[in-house]
């Protein structure tokens, strides 16, 4: 039973992934679809990029994931289908991928005169291109049936944080539902706490460690430090934005 | 594995759609439910007959949808089942099959007293009489056995565009997640554009082709002209509404 | 193919609930997920229990409900397995199975260093720990190989309503997507009606008995009277909150 996984911006309203599914399922009625998330902020491709970097890892080796998050849909952005890491990943060649190519990653251009559809709309390739190559890959087809090999790919670095005597400097990279703030800074071995408008915030390993409404930083199921407030909404009440710099100070440096 | 989809205004909050997938995998283990929408605006019957429209062609035939969106559950409006273009429909009869009829549909009322169940709220019809139904359905059950054929059902047609010399006056039908205003005003050969309030909008094949924040109208993967922002919500910066008329103006009329 | 549903905060957004099903399906492919809902209030445990309440008994006994609203994960709650009524609920201990336990429930810790994976998150045991479980039971290991007996479960009483003479004082437990007021009160034999800041508001057996924008008291598909408003919403019009007491008066007390 294949997996597809599905992240877009389409929202919840529309019934855009339900159509992609719809298309997919003619080509494998066996398929288990997995909806990530279909919430993305219209048009959010860094967001959409660590979404993806977050969630492909827990399923199965061989798992196809559809990223449909495309601005420029219709337009000179390529189609793409990217082998990475034992899994599959299908969708606009404009960044999403980023953070899951690697030296050995194969990436290939679908070629949609090839694909067995007789009608591509200029505004829905999640239905018309990306869930028809999905389907047909579920089957076992040769992707060199309707895609070639391409190299000039799009990918940006994943921000990483600068060091300072006994400073880490990094920036708020994703907030969630919950307020969480979530930082680009990786565990770091000793202690230490966030600094944020001249107020410390204790790094701790459990909400439980803070009273209610207080903030805390603690190491986040992303593997990055997230500062959060104990049952409220970080994003409020620390007043931080996406991009926003973070301070990580050492107690003994 | 038979195939059900879902549409309903019941939102993702309550878990209503939910008890009804519980209820139907009762009757068949095999089920594969697709989620289409169930956040159809409140009572909002054309809208969700509308989506309808879009969604079921995408699924293959045999393929059974519930759509329930129900704002006089448990009055007097019958429950019905539609056999229609080779696809199974349930829901409420208030119109919301209004574009799946032709001539060779045929269209039966369920009969809750026929229906293998010990209650049937007054609220829920979704869980006690439409997912009921459903079930049966997918187990092969002959219809015959819970409902009987029933021909005044409710349908209002799809809003025409009205044509005067080289101007075609069409409406918004639908604004979606994305805020793009999709018209009644299908694909018109030769040279032409929308003209809002005196603006006028080109009609382009790709969002591309204008810049960041620009206007353009597109044809949509619905099969219809949408007014769209690249980049942006068209319904915030047009400042139109569903029903709200558009014009499209020939160039050599 | 057993059957996952699953109840939480994670919210729409951030893929958590995805991330939840790639774990499980690694250790059994034929899982099939039902969400119930990902948009319970952050933290709230009571609004959890009486989802769950709502829910399970339309599922086939044997089902494995997890319900992952969380705000003390990584502390000291504990996490546990509940075996009640032919069902397995999952999650932690922190009330939102006050609702489903009875004399035969068999309640277990969950004793994380037993489980088979490499870390824990501090923020994450939705992945991290009750996917996880969910998934050995899946496969039909036994309970003991990871988790210990347990009795000192959380557990509040549902509320109940007061009776004073011919009336009957409840209040607000629920407020649904749209809007409906849903009291604590069952079903009451005989002639009467609510009573809301003098208001007197009938009972009726469907939203048609009254005209559209006016209130009614209607016996919902849980089991409570709701308060409601035909195609309105009943919590703004009638400025209605959780906790809120609402008067049930009998005709002829």
């Amino acid at each position: 039973m294949p997996i597809i996984t599905l992240i877009t911006d389409f929202g919840e309203r529309d019934g855009y992934p339900g159509v992609m599914k719809g298309v997919m399922v003619q080509y494998n009625p066996n398929l288990k679809f997995i909806d990530i998330t279909h919430s993305v902020r219209p048009f959010g491709i860094r967001e959409a990029a660590f979404i993806l970097k977050n969630s492909y890892p827990y399923f199965p080796k061989g798992t196809i994931h559809l990223v449909v998050v495309d601005p420029t849909v219709g337009g000179k952005r390529r189609p793409i289908i990217v082998k990475s890491r034992g899994h599959i990943f299908i969708g606009p060649d404009n960044g999403v991928f980023s953070y899951i190519y690697d030296k050995n990653s194969s990436v290939y251009e679908i070629i949609p005169k090839k694909l067995p559809v007789s009608y591509i709309s200029s505004t829905f390739h999640g239905r018309d291109i990306f869930a028809v190559a999905a389907g047909l890959i579920s089957q076992n087809r040769k992707i060199e049936e309707f895609a070639k090999p391409f190299n000039h790919f799009v990918s940006f670095p994943f921000p990483s944080p600068r060091r300072e005597r006994g400073e880490i400097y990094g920036e708020i990279i994703y907030i969630d539902g919950f307020g969480n703030l979530i930082t680009n800074i990786e565990k770091i071995e000793g202690q230490g706490y966030f600094e944020i408008e001249g107020e410390r915030i204790p790094i701790k390993s459990s909400y439980e460690e803070v009273e209610k409404g207080r903030p805390l930083a603690i190491l986040g199921s992303s593997g990055y430090y997230e500062l959060s407030i104990r049952e409220g909404k970080a994003s409020e009440v620390l007043g931080l934005s996406i991009g926003d710099e973070v301070k990580y100070v050492k107690d003994n440096p």
